[in-house]
């Protein structure tokens, strides 16, 4: 393989590759991003078995084809910091792989690319169009309530509700539920599938941040790709039935409160600051004509917060880990929100103040 | 006590006292900090029994006198989150600090400030003053070669060499010597102390970054005190006699160098990617008319870097562990500098294309 590429580009694409590149030292070809110069152009591919990658042709100048596999880590430190715009790779019978650049000469030991493992194959008929832009907030907004431990594995993922005209994005651990929802620009019908919360951390990374841009979304039994323009992600899915979440989510409320998103937070946050151990002392709500007061005790001492807000029903009192609500808040992007009790053991539910875009389930502390 | 002030100011000043609260947890009392309202005005006070500091009076309206011991941690915390200007803190009987700030109302458990140690008093004679740029470069242009270990606790400080007109800071571990030298705006005469590393990194979190900010410094035989106007900071020296460092330095040379400093960190930096032990694979220098070629070697695979340069005397060939070089020269501002070699295994010296204001020195390595 011989090709000269410009450095900025070579870096670009390196960096989205970076996302499937394993840190798992058992598999050590795994550790390496795959380099391809054939007749399709200049290719970089990173499989690390659960999650592949494999970027659109590189703008290049090839003058030899071949392929080499060449550790991630190095092959990104250096290209990061080379000082020349034009950089030569070249490949010698022993897998060694000169680079060239400005003042610098590196000689780094490559391995056969015939080792590396092939992406799964995805045949790309049904497919589902959005906003990159779009999927990387919904990603976002409901990331934080995937179960860490694998007691459920379903849990470890995200079910995506792919439907006529919009995607249910939905997350759901012991103690809460993230919904959300979005309108889709093409869909080939109905179909369910959980992606792992890995794959989606990293998807987040790559995901465009450009409006318009778009992503193409395919899905067989097995596995979900993303074809994101500059690259495509193959990932395995979860096998498994989620959970019916939906029952969950009541339509009935004996209290409704509307506040600003931003003083709820800020006093949550003030309340949580006399918690020793990682601000998980519950906080109580007393919610009352007029706003809500917010109260937290422990040895350390007292905190009491007033948070003005516009209610609706019954006075109530309940209490909370304050994080979860926290958390479910802070990805919120609406001004106001809307929050519907129903008893104090009940849970409660985060809304936009009009619309379905989300909803927030979080269960209450028995105080 | 009760009083009301600034919540910013106050925030600023915590931030201040903070450099001196202790992490350790065996004598409670040090990780508060001292609240104090008398006639001399509203103070702040951390000291961890190696290093104290006490703030000037802060702006503050005192209604009732008297002293507490707030957990330095819960304190600011606190205070940075509090969402209005002025904060009013009021004690109790039981040393419960109330702080009450915009929607907030805390109660935090303290202590009464009876057992807080008094920091040790320093007799404001024989003094040295100096703008707190000017010592806050200095620190940060030696204190990387201060000694880690203790075998020498001389050598875990700095060498503050106090003269008619100028100070020299010094660092010294086993394989280099940092030597910076700035003048004095007022000197109480020459003399010689050994500054704890400690002291000097927070001392220089603490320094001002404002143009003609100045400082005094004050000695005696065990302690320094500096004072910087908004605060104090007093400090235990160390104890002992620091190595004679300037027999080290010789004025001869066999080779000189003159340089880009920003080119010869790159180059170095790149030459160091081919380590896979944190960057401690030697590299080796070839100085012949022209410049330097630069080499490194290990399993990963070679790298080869030229940097030009003005080259008097004799072509050499050393070995250096890069990081002892990236970290003078990464410490040094000028855009150019000078390096004087004799042979292969004497160390070399890096120093200013013109002037006196450092040296830095540094042993080479046997290939």
């Amino acid at each position: 393989m011989k090709l000269t590429c410009n450095k900025d580009l070579l870096l670009q694409y390196i960096n989205i590759v970076n996302k499937a590149v394993s840190n798992r030292t058992t598999l050590p070809i795994l550790e390496c991003i795959l380099l391809t110069a054939d007749e399709k152009g200049f290719v970089l591919t990173a499989n690390d078995l659960e999650i592949g990658i494999k970027t659109a042709p590189i703008s290049a100048e090839i003058t030899e084809k071949g392929e080499v596999a060449l550790e991630a880590r190095i092959l990104n430190d250096i290209v990061r910091r080379l000082n020349g715009d034009t950089v030569t790779l070249e490949t010698d019978e022993n897998y060694a792989v000169h680079i060239t650049c400005g003042s610098s000469q590196f000689k780094i030991m490559g391995q056969s690319g015939e080792d590396f493992p092939d992406l799964p194959e995805v045949k790309q008929e049904q497919f589902y169009t959005m906003e990159q832009n779009t999927l990387r907030d919904m990603i976002r907004q409901t990331i934080f309530s995937i179960a860490q431990n694998d007691s459920k594995p379903v849990l470890t993922g995200e079910l995506f509700q792919w439907q006529a005209e919009s995607v249910n994005v939905v997350s759901v651990d012991g103690y809460r539920i993230s919904f959300r929802k979005n309108p889709l620009q093409h869909s080939s019908g109905q179909t369910e599938v959980i992606v792992p919360g890995k794959t989606l951390s990293e998807l987040h990374k790559i995901l465009s941040q450009e409006a318009e841009s778009t992503l193409s979304v395919y899905l067989t039994d097995k596995h979900i790709l993303f074809d994101l323009g500059v690259a495509v992600m193959v990932s395995r899915l979860i096998e498994g039935d989620f959970i019916r979440y939906e029952q969950s989510f009541s339509e009935d409320y004996k209290t409704k409160v509307v506040m600003y998103r931003e003083e709820l937070i800020q006093a949550l946050e003030r309340a949580s600051l006399v918690s020793r151990d990682n601000r998980k002392t519950p906080v109580r709500m007393m919610i009352r004509s007029g706003g809500m007061d917010i109260t937290a005790r422990s040895d350390m001492g007292t905190a009491h917060e007033t948070v003005p807000g516009e209610v609706e029903g019954e006075e109530l009192s309940i209490a909370f880990n304050p994080r979860y609500l926290i958390e479910a808040l802070r990805s919120i992007e609406e001004e106001q929100v809307k929050i519907h009790f129903i008893a104090p053991l009940s849970p409660c539910t985060i809304l936009p103040v009009e619309g379905d875009a989300f909803k927030y389930l979080i269960l209450p502390l028995r105080m």
